[in-house]
């Protein structure tokens, strides 16, 4: 087997290169270890940023996403009982979209296979080879039958545990990590929002989030151990506690049936550099944030952007520059979000720790300085929504 | 002995609240343990926010700032040996002074004595009493004598290490600290300023910052150990490590005669609350910042501001309203001041740790972020300048 680029990993960031390629007449094979009924339907992030929504409009695969997501103009943040409103289109001109992560990847597939893509699931035994030459190529196994895909370049956008970021030897491949002392319990509910925007709450209990996914189906999180036992946590207490956690003056937290509930660990991690040879990472398999900014998924599709176009230039003028500035220009914006993704962490987590009671007079003296500095808003709102690209 | 006011401590927030009421026909008393040579010739802050300038000025005490004041309209911040300028005065309005604290001590000494002013220094043994009566009282020694110094209120603006803090039983006095794993090695050189405003270097060997006095006074100071001892820095390694901690294309550091040096560990420290019954305590005595935001004689300014106000209030109207709501609207500033002192310092020091490397990471990308954000840099400028009063 031969094609132009072969991607290894088919979430929605190996997807939408793939389509992003097939648009610019450039040839790819997308490898996928889970079936195609697993990518679609994990629950995973549900916020998409202006970027992103922009980027899958202009590439004609945001026509559901139109119909079906909810643009949000703004947040809620909360300390203790007192709410605030941050309101990002008035302070950036630009928004949010809640629209599931399985969404986008239903849409990229169903448009991938109009188009006659290549995407090969339950892939095993992949491994990669030779990227330092001109003539890199993926082993795996489908159906039984080994393979072997020659390629111009891999792209490895199979996520955290994936096999690409690993063929980049120790001596060249650094690692920035940091693991926080809490994780979040995150639950799905079959009842709609009780809020028009996303709920942050910073809490003396510790954090909690009221996210949404659509009329009737809401998404909330609480912050528990890394290794909470989920027997511990009933569906009663579960309620309780987002009451507790989320409760303002003359508001009401709507219950109804949960019907998902899971620990996530948190982490901030970033493998440096992102390209090594005719390899390039986008997304998980480079980077992890905590998912507190609502980051991981648009972080991906900003690189997936960028590794388009490089390739695309490639192919028509010749030019590598794309390609030679992709890992340097990807960690300015990774980096600008892992600590985008640590703040927001920061100002709405218990730490615990020696100098607890003092963090948490410097989170209230954040939740107050946003209160009333339109510069210190418009640093959230911005990043929020998403820095425009460089 | 009576007065309407007794202030203990007689460095620049006891001699400018002591001003202050005096210019509203309120009498006070100023004890001071050290002697007024000590007390204008200790070597302490050196910037001006904006509000403390307007103060002076509106206090008639202005005069000689104005005429030997350094007015600065930004500041330099330095990642490896990249500088960046921040301008303030282009992005809020306002600006810096740098004029050395003693001066300003100096000043208001002279004030208050051709004021016919009360100031007692080289007081002793002194200790106050029952604040929570409308009575209090403050005994001390001075020339071998003892006296007692009725009053209706007490002013605590004896530092840190003074005594009225310690007044506020444990019961309702609650504490904030967070000791920084290391100091600062700050020396006086008597020759020029090798740049036009303030730089502070984030190097991989740790910070460095190029203040000034005048304009044939340096300051610097070098990030050390917290127990540095100072005989492992003779001039040469001090001047060494300034070359390469401030090092930037083009630049040049003018070297002279070093004529102080010593080390100051590095805290944040807060007491709660700010008033106890008739005590109100000003400045050090309740909190404490790291030096990297230039905030300790800013804040002192802003609480003395305040309690003049309340007190003259108080004789004015009778309203009681001032003094009750001084401590929580002083510690709404005090708080901010904190958060900022404490960014300014994890943006620009060498923390160590497991997570030292990704922590630079961090630092990195804010720094990037101050380049590329206009709402960014207003936080580090509005900040830096003072917030306006609320």
């Amino acid at each position: 087997m031969r094609t132009q680029v072969a991607i290894v990993g088919g979430g929605p960031a190996g997807l939408l290169l793939s389509h992003l390629l097939h648009l610019q007449g450039v040839d790819s094979v997308v490898l996928e270890r889970r079936s195609q009924e697993y990518v679609q339907q994990r629950v995973r992030a549900g916020v998409l940023e202006q970027g992103t929504m922009d980027l899958l409009r202009e590439a004609g695969v945001g026509e559901r996403m139109d119909r079906e997501g909810d643009v949000h103009n703004g947040v809620h943040l909360q300390f203790d009982d007192e709410r605030l409103h941050i309101p990002f289109t008035e302070l950036t001109g630009r928004a949010i979209s809640v629209y599931g992560q399985q969404e986008v990847v239903k849409d990229l597939n169903e448009r991938r296979r109009a188009d006659g893509g290549k995407v090969y699931f339950e892939v095993s035994d992949l491994s990669v080879h030779d990227v330092t030459t001109e003539q890199p190529h993926v082993r795996f196994t489908h159906d039984g039958v080994e393979h072997e895909l020659r390629a111009d370049f891999v792209a490895g956008c199979d996520g955290f545990h994936g096999v690409c970021r690993e063929t980049i030897p120790d001596g060249i491949r650094k690692v920035y990590e940091r693991v926080y002392p809490f994780g979040w319990l995150g639950i799905l509910a079959t009842v709609g929002p009780s809020s028009d925007e996303l709920i942050y709450a910073n809490h003396a209990n510790g954090f909690a989030l009221h996210s949404m996914r659509s009329a009737t189906l809401s998404r909330f999180y609480l912050q528990c151990e890394p290794d909470e036992p989920l027997e511990q946590w009933p569906d009663e207490r579960i309620w309780a506690e987002l009451r507790t956690r989320l409760g303002a003056p003359g508001w009401k937290l709507e219950e109804g049936p949960i019907v998902d509930k899971g620990v996530t660990a948190m982490r901030s991690f970033v493998a440096e550099p992102m390209r090594y040879g005719r390899l390039f990472l986008a997304g998980d398999s480079a980077h992890i944030v905590p998912p507190t900014g609502a980051k991981g998924l648009n972080l991906a599709v900003s690189d997936v952007d960028r590794l388009a176009e490089s390739i695309v230039d490639f192919y028509r003028t010749g030019s590598s520059t794309g390609l030679d500035t992709y890992s340097a220009a990807c960690l300015e914006r990774v980096w600008r979000v892992q600590h985008f993704s640590w703040w927001m962490t920061s100002i709405t987590h218990r730490f615990g720790g020696p100098d607890a009671e003092f963090d948490r007079r410097l989170q209230r003296s954040q939740f107050d300085y946003l209160r009333t500095s339109k510069a210190a808003e418009t640093t959230l709102a911005e990043n929020y929504v998403g820095m425009p690209k460089r």
